[in-house]
């Protein structure tokens, strides 16, 4: 398989090693070049550098998935430089999340099942959990089954209620940030995951009204909220701040779909790998997220 | 006239003494009520009260004028409460900057000239400067004429040219917020104003990224940069990030119409009233731009 940086470069020379180490312990052949490590400043090389090689990765027969080495930010910027009609003649899966999101939106317009996973380079997520939900969601042609919630967490039911509709969701600052554009989140009829880093309630919120202004999440089957890490308040003190739980209640319960909380997504170690378009059955009452379909074929 | 807070809420009651005895000063009757001071976390008062207030300054025939206390976030969540026909029936300039962009651009939307300006119980933008600009848009009716750059810098010509076009923009990341909304900024052939506080380049490059392929900007008649404070990276080695320079130009120099940078706008104390709609001409080569229309009738 191929590693690749649509965003952000690797870190250093170690940490591309370290990365690839992680892929041959699952059983991968690697293919990973110096470009990984290319800096035009936080992107790896320029747009067109990075597109270039994501080009000739979904080109590749000999390419059988190709695994984002880490996020960062650059995917949106590169895209409209890539020839999308390549992952339709030459499918096969895409690993990523966090700024990944971005190509998984694209993947799916152009229906391509793409896989919300860990990468290899990045600080986050190659826990041992992370690695068997990996191998198998990838590995399987068997439904991944019931998804896992985050350890230590319970599902928190925002909303009762059952959904079935095809997954898709990601990063929440993502999602909003393709609003406009060719890539703009679909989210009719689908199950949509949520989880963030980094941004403060009333950015959550800020985000949240964009969404549901733009027609989405309204539209849709369910909702699935994952981990916001680093939420915490800066610059003014917590109780001039609506909670993060005030913020959710405030938009998510008038949707009237059911809504679950604590899914294990987002930028923790313990996630769960989901592949994006695949059928799946939230009961919220009961707690429970199943997928229905295998997101590869034997 | 009327002090409203359709945003976050005023500090506390001596900031509000403050902004009331500000705007006396420039020879103002000021309306004010402790509803400036109501707190539901980050907000002045829930999404009900906050437009019922500025539903009342509107409808009331003795106010002749609606200044915003001061910016924060809430406009966005407030907006489908009001009856934006009301500032139709009764047009009344409308003054404020930051979060209130988006008040800006649900007003042009119903066709009434507000105007971006220094708020009264804000922690910036009251200047002798700011005031003085302030008077001269608002209480005269002769056009602003050529807007000033801002103090100690010169007008950056990022790209020559003349282009002439009615005035908009705002806060970039309200300006990104209100993609896909019923509220979207409009900027087919007209004259764009940019400038942010406290984003990182990769955020104003994210942002850039997605007005630009939303559509936005590229119909533009020319772009005006204003002030980016704060914009330092964090967490990060600054030699690890693009510069504010080459995400501008980057993004801004393919546009293909006249860009200046440096125009006094931004979360700064020397900043100048923009009245929205008015016709505006720039000429970058000669690293001017100038208000053709007054915002107020005499």
């Amino acid at each position: 398989m191929a590693l690749v940086a649509p965003a952000s470069p690797v870190k250093n020379a170690r940490t591309l090693a370290l990365g690839r180490s992680r892929l041959e312990q699952l059983g991968f052949r690697v293919n990973a070049d110096r470009s990984l490590l290319s800096e035009y400043g936080y992107l790896a090389g320029t747009d067109r550098e990075r597109a270039r090689d994501l080009e000739a990765a979904l080109r590749d027969p000999d390419i059988k998935a190709i695994f984002c080495a880490r996020g960062g930010y650059g995917v949106a910027r590169m895209l409209p430089l890539v020839d999308l009609a390549l992952a339709r003649r030459h499918p096969k899966p895409l690993i990523g999340f966090s700024d990944i999101t971005v190509l998984h939106l694209a993947l799916q317009r152009a229906s391509i099942v793409s896989f919300w996973g860990p990468m290899p380079c990045s600080s986050l997520g190659w826990s041992r959990f992370a690695a068997r939900a990996l191998q198998r969601a990838l590995m399987s042609a068997a439904p991944v089954g019931r998804l896992p919630f985050a350890p230590n967490r319970r599902p928190t039911v925002w909303r009762r209620g059952r959904a079935e509709g095809r997954l898709t969701g990601g990063t929440l600052s993502l999602l909003t940030a393709s609003l406009g554009t060719p890539y703009e989140v679909e989210t009719r009829g689908r199950v949509v995951f949520l989880e963030d880093v980094d941004e403060e309630p009333y950015r959550v919120d800020r985000m949240l009204t964009q969404l549901i202004q733009a027609g989405k999440l309204r539209d849709a089957a369910g909702v699935a909220i994952g981990i916001f890490t680093g939420a915490q308040v800066r610059n003014a003190p917590a109780r001039r701040s609506l909670t993060m739980r005030q913020v959710f209640a405030d938009h998510l319960l008038p949707l009237k779909v059911p809504v679950l909380g604590n899914l294990a997504v987002g930028h923790v170690a313990d996630q769960v790998t989901l592949p994006y378009g695949v059928a799946a059955r939230m009961d919220a009452s009961a707690g429970t997220i199943e997928l229905l379909e295998a997101g590869v074929r034997e």
